[in-house]
């Protein structure tokens, strides 16, 4: 299944996605369709008011989870070709529910940054409450995957140690456009390949079959430390090619496209604007 | 005024102080009070049901706040004592709701850590929604303040060079007892004494008027990078004296008590148990 959560005229409504239609799965977003215990069956089932996949606004995937936890120096290949050794744990950072827009959403260049940079990411959306899971029910925790965009104010970011300021900025990080149950990728490590392309030019491109820490690992590990609910969002890292690490740097302009894409999963593709 | 939020037979409820008991306000939490545009002079007017102090059972002083956000290398005689130069900029992290505990609650130290560290803080709760903030609203916005122990997994902490694994385990910070207005405390830039006891013997000691970076300077500072909600909390630094900083360093054992304590705002006292 590919699950969404749109914008309508009676506020955000949980969707599926079937050929031309959307579907309207009877709860207002995806984190209270995955608070139910046997969501996939509910999802599966539901026939309710149909919505054109031509007229779709979507809203950020899950619009309010109850945390977003992003992972950094995930992609071997990005690591070795840094000359690093491979890290013992994965980097953990955060953002907030305010941080996120839909997956088509215009992302607006704050007037205190002139370093935005890209990061596409498979990220997971959990779909089952869960504190120190093994790995079965780590697995059994993962509603899905969609496409994040950890958008980065690279300033904010490097102002301090901690990156928390450049990665929580305002309604600059699209999530979307739907969740896709592992069944339809091949399962819960899928190996897919990702992409950015920012103003017609591919700036990164990876397979997410090379992720250090897979998916399962991550719910196990964050669920450790604490308890992982229905619509949190866990983000994998980025591969190689982000704007900072480039010589000269490139950063996002008003004007330019960037598309986040994730073969099985779509993409985001957002406009940059200015504020 | 002196604002908590309380767990009852009912749920939790919000209360104000008056002398030996505690007045029911009509809301289930603060966050909920302080969405209300005219809070305080609701706050000071109800009249519900009352319930005896001695009796209290605190939640955390907001038990969901949609952010938690953290200050580090604040005080500026802990930075001098440490021979580093005064920062240009706060360094940010997070906590998240799941992270918080009652004032009086059991600290359940992980079996996953044995290097759990205290850090008394002043702590900034939000009673108005802003954005970019000047002054005069980042002022306006301090619903008041309260004392948080940002209790640090230090091992976890710096396993990577972000601190979040850390700082937000499930069920470790205590936050409250009270939410005390400004004009208790003698304004928007306290100058209170803050203190830590662990386990009778005096930790840290400092006075929260010598923070680098005040409470409406944060504000103005968070609210320019995301929206500050009615509910949400800063945690503005801890002074020196933490364990990690001992030498040789000290931890928290189950069996002792923690105290963490600002004059005028009450204490976290914490009993430290094992899981």
């Amino acid at each position: 299944m590919k699950l969404a959560t749109l914008r309508t005229a009676n506020g955000t409504r949980a969707v599926r996605l079937d050929g031309e239609v959307h579907v309207d799965l009877g709860y207002a977003d995806l984190r209270e369709l995955f608070a139910e215990d046997d969501w996939q069956a509910k999802a599966a089932a539901a026939s309710g008011t149909t919505y054109p996949v031509a007229d779709a606004d979507f809203a950020p995937v899950v619009p309010n989870p109850s945390k977003v936890i992003c992972v950094g120096h995930n992609y071997t290949n990005h690591i070795k070709e840094m000359g690093r050794d491979l890290p013992n744990y994965p980097t953990l950072f955060p953002k907030f529910a305010d941080t996120l827009l839909g997956a088509h959403d215009d992302i607006v260049k704050p007037a205190e940054t002139d370093a935005l940079d890209w990061e596409v990411e498979l990220a997971v959306v959990i779909g089952k409450q869960v504190r120190r899971a093994d790995e079965r029910q780590a697995a059994d925790a993962i509603a899905g995957f969609t496409v994040m965009n950890d958008i980065s104010a690279r300033d904010w970011q490097f102002r301090t140690i901690e990156w928390t300021q450049g990665k929580i900025w305002e309604a600059t990080t699209p999530v979307g456009p739907y969740v896709v149950t592992p069944d339809e990728v091949g399962g819960v490590r899928p190996a897919l390949k990702v992409e950015t392309v920012v103003a017609g030019q591919t700036m990164q491109q990876d397979d997410t079959g090379t992720l250090l820490f897979d998916p399962v690992f991550l719910v196990q590990y964050i669920s450790t430390v604490i308890t992982l609910r229905p619509g949190d969002i866990i983000a994998t890292g980025t591969p190689a090619g982000v704007g900072n690490a480039r010589d000269p740097k490139v950063f996002l302009l008003p004007g330019q496209s960037v598309t986040t894409e994730i073969t099985g999963l779509g993409a985001c593709v957002n406009k940059v604007v200015a504020a």
